[in-house]
């Protein structure tokens, strides 16, 4: 979908990402003790929101219409109706068209893709806001709370952890057809970990780990799926954490931009979304990305761009596999490449084309509802040079954000352009 | 919100809304036994759609995008990422832009309302789908999910009850300020179980009730707050039941009518709607529908009509107060003269406005992801001279429905005229 009114993104913020990697984060152990709690989701949106307004110096007046991206707020903290939620964030929101929309870890990129519409005909200025609080349950109770991003009454046999059974299952494939290796995908993990370490809001901004350790199973990087066919295509390394976060951004037509006292070069351009679904609980092909690659081919094609025109992009690395999956999906190398470009370091920050400089979700974290609001922030930093020690080097022009719900059913993929 | 590219209801289906009420549907008892089983949500979801399609003769491959409505779906049948499961429909729809739209029990008028600002300028055809299956966990575990449309921290502790404590307080301080009795609201859910007798796919199609039952406290319709205050406020009967259901509809604009072979004169048209979202947890005013009443203002006004010009209304009886202050939020009358109106029979089928003819919520069942789409369905058939036993006598021109979320915190009113 190529906007027919120009959309820009005005800005955004977001809460530091917090789970157990970040010195912050209080565990169950220390909640017991008294030490104090985690902020509710109610507080990460609220503080996001403000950021947002703050940051991009918008009247909340202004904005005409916001939406909401969250997955499992009814599992996680009990909490439905959460545009109801948003429009408590700010008095003048209050009376506001405001929904929340749910395809599972693509939520965020819906919402934004639902805004961009909107923008066309019926409002100049649009709020996004994505949060997820996770860390509130325990483990196993998160995992199951997860899997209903997959087909419940179909797919919840095929594992205790449904969602790791079924990247490990690409990982497997991925590694048979294309020769990548377990340490390929390790490395994935390793570049988006030290990214994460130059971005202040990541999960991961405090830890130091080698290759070695997250290529090595230890009692920190355990194998956990029964399943011997699977076994060793997944370690915990692999997967992203429970996190908690939000993020929001505000877009504007150029009326809406007018409306604001902002000029287009004070933004960034969303050039186009691709939108792809395909039904739940069908079979997929374990080798590759389908329904991402059909977004992204919308994205790109209605651009009028190449993949080699893409700078810079923030991808949807739920599982180190995932992320590898996308070179392809994506157009920046062919399937048979991605390992030997991977080796090359054709993704990292000063590669061929930076790859979640951000550290993505295996290193920034993944608050569900939040992530594809986040990537739309990060790329609007990394478009405007306001990406701090994250910045990718040669002022990237072009970005692009891939935004995936379950095994690769809800495919959400945009191209932003610095102005 | 007026459409500037004018949006045509193409027609649509639903599935019987199915209960306790209904002799086809199956009790734990009767599960247990080995009867069989309910319809699950993918089945009642995949009826309505290809009914949806069946009725219209829409062929599915024309169908740009589609919207999803589902408020509980993560509790009751532990499914999220409904769009997707929609996506599984119809091989037609798989690769196209599909999501859920989550506003509790407005979840059908904000997904109508997105799809009608996509058509003004992003697509020319659109399906809006709602489903809820709500049946199959135990009462007391329902009524908690339920709680799930309220600020979960700051209300869940007001009752057991949540929704019923909320509108037990709005029955009473609509009684003391207006001078309405329980009777009155006794009378409300008498007409709408009178007018889904009429009904074929309406929970209470088969049940035969007096008023005088409806307005005694019996084994069949307890009392069940605890609360002193609002103990006599509110009977079994005042509210909706646990419902499964869905209902489908295509939406076009003129080039999507022209792609479909139809002409305007085969639909109704989608006038204009009215979206207001207040704070989730904030205070509310009791006594009126503030938020509804919002709404419906921008409804009309951008309509250019006047409540006088409404012949018939679909309106969120999710329990008999709420419908008793739509008389006013509609601007049917004044809060002062609803009693006395009721009491004249102004609300029924040949009143002065026929409200909830097919039964509304309380009647016809309310499983709340269908309930929105179910009303647009319900005012075309009307408007359409389609509703059968159902139909208001004397050609109605002019339909509005108003969907309600929370307490009175998500408001979607819109308007269809006859073509």
């Amino acid at each position: 979908m190529k906007p027919q009114r120009r959309v820009f993104v005005v800005g955004g913020a977001q809460t530091p990402f917090l789970g157990r990697a970040r010195p912050e984060f209080l565990s169950f152990r220390d909640t017991r003790k008294g030490l104090g709690r985690n902020p509710s989701a109610e507080e990460h949106l609220r503080a996001a929101v403000l950021g947002a307004l703050s940051a991009t110096g918008v009247d909340p007046a202004a904005i005409d219409r916001a939406w909401l991206s969250n997955f499992l707020g009814e599992c996680f903290v009990r909490q439905g109706h959460m545009g109801a939620m948003l429009a408590a964030a700010h008095p003048a929101l209050e009376g506001k068209p405001i929904a929340r929309m749910e395809a599972a870890c693509a939520s965020g990129g819906v919402c934004l893709a639902t805004a961009v519409d909107a923008l066309q005909a019926v409002c100049d200025v649009a709020l996004v806001a994505g949060v997820e609080v996770e860390t509130n349950v325990k483990g196993g109770e998160g995992v199951d709370h997860m899997a209903l991003a997959a087909h419940w009454e179909k797919q919840r046999g095929i594992s205790e952890f449904v969602f790791p059974h079924l990247f490990a299952r690409r990982a497997r494939a991925w590694k048979e057809a294309y020769g990548g290796t377990s340490r390929d995908l390790a490395g994935v993990v390793w570049k988006s970990r030290r990214h994460a370490r130059d971005n202040p809001d990541a999960l991961h901004h405090h830890t130091d780990t080698s290759l070695d350790a997250l290529d090595t199973v230890s009692d920190h990087n355990r194998t956990f799926l029964e399943d011997p066919d699977l076994h060793d295509h997944m370690r915990i390394a692999d997967s992203t954490e429970f996190t908690d976060g939000a993020a929001a951004v505000i877009l504007a037509t150029e009326a809406g931009l007018a409306r604001l006292g902002l000029r287009p070069d004070d933004c960034t351009e969303l050039l186009s979304y691709g939108f792809s679904v395909r039904a739940l609980g069908a079979e997929t092909d374990p080798t590759r990305l389908v329904n991402v690659a059909a977004a992204a081919r919308q994205a790109l094609g209605d651009a009028g761009l190449a993949p080699a025109d893409v700078d810079v992009a923030e991808v949807h690395d739920c599982f180190s596999v995932t992320e590898a999956q996308h070179y392809a999906a994506l157009g920046f190398c062919t399937d048979a490449e991605a390992p030997s470009a991977m080796r090359a370091g054709a993704f990292e920050r000063d590669g061929q084309v930076a790859v979640n400089p951000s550290g993505g979700l295996l290193g920034a974290g993944h608050p569900i509802g939040a992530t594809g609001v986040r990537q739309a922030l990060d790329l609007w930093r990394q478009l405007r040079g306001r990406a701090g020690a994250c910045q990718v080097p040669g002022s990237p022009r072009i970005g692009l954000s891939s935004n995936l719900g379950g095994d690769d059913r809800t495919g959400v993929v945009m191209v932003q352009r610095a102005l």
